[in-house]
């Protein structure tokens, strides 16, 4: 990949995260990554193309980093319990679950296909290990585990929007140490 | 209130709602309105201060309906789940929690403000509630009652982040179903 083409997916990565696809025009790209329209056009057909590849990229790089985190070896409910307390810069919020607030990126199957696809493989690692933890005793049997699993998503992805309205990471740890109080049986006061 | 200022907020709810407030421009309000730009100028100071009237309102329309739910006689755990499974329009997102993604809302006090009082008013009813339900024997009395309520409010935004990533309502009712069955002790399965 070209050094202009690759500049100008990092840029698009972090307009997308500060501002969402709606709020960032073709031409803060350019400025930002100091590449002309022309040079622009000649790697990608527009924005809607150069948001598919930043996303993807942010995608790739998100499950990468959780996978490492999931896969590790231990305890399944610890691994569980470590995602929720994996801390990235909580008050920007998620790279990729940010994208489900813009109506341009849900209207487009294209465009929302990264961000489906990113919470659809990190549920379904969610769920084996919440269903290893099942059968191994350290969480009750009658819960279905892909339910559970989307609580775990949700309540990260919804702590990071109490956490921005609040202006405070103080929420986010509140959600994410309620639900580990539930799922281990350990108490929290 | 004028029949053009009332117009106005109603218009700049909606778009608030679907497109955020960086997303909404004042020429898209006056020509979905019906209102001229001088009117609008003349109701309001400019897009900030129509953006804070159309959030004030749409902050107490949903604690208002809130409120109803959360204080209707009987069982406190059981209003705590009603507000879980309250469904209003899923892939909508909520009106309030969806501009927490705003960077200009987030980044302006005066326009964070009703977003970050309805979590806190919605939270600290939650917590009342959840702390009934443990004084009667209802939920598990070694839990953080404001954190579980930091949780149940989490669950309900990042469900909406999760439908509206799948463009499916099923990942929003799996969340809510995962934490109740926490909450309640009943079986999913």
């Amino acid at each position: 990949m070209t050094t202009s083409a690759d500049k100008l997916i990092e840029t698009t990565q972090a307009l997308l995260w500060e501002r969402g696809y709606v709020g960032t025009s073709p031409r803060a790209i350019q400025d930002m990554a100091g590449v002309g329209q022309g040079s622009m056009y000649h790697h990608f057909r527009g924005k809607a193309a150069l948001a598919l590849a930043a996303e993807e990229r942010s995608s790739a790089e998100l499950l990468e980093e959780v996978r490492h985190l999931l896969e590790a070896p231990g305890d399944p409910l610890d691994r569980v319990v470590g995602y929720l307390r994996l801390e990235r810069d909580i008050l920007k919020g998620c790279r990729v679950g940010r994208l489900a607030a813009d109506p341009e990126v849900v209207a487009d199957p294209a465009l929302r296909k990264p961000v489906a696809d990113t919470f659809a493989q990190i549920g379904e690692r969610l769920a084996s290990l919440l269903a290893e933890a099942q059968a191994a005793g350290r969480l009750r049997a009658g819960l279905d585990a892909r339910a559970l699993a989307a609580t775990v998503l949700a309540v990260r992805q919804g702590g990071y929007v109490l956490a921005r309205a609040a202006d405070s990471v103080v929420p986010y740890g509140q959600a994410v140490d309620g639900l580990i109080a539930l799922l281990t049986g350990n108490d929290t006061k």
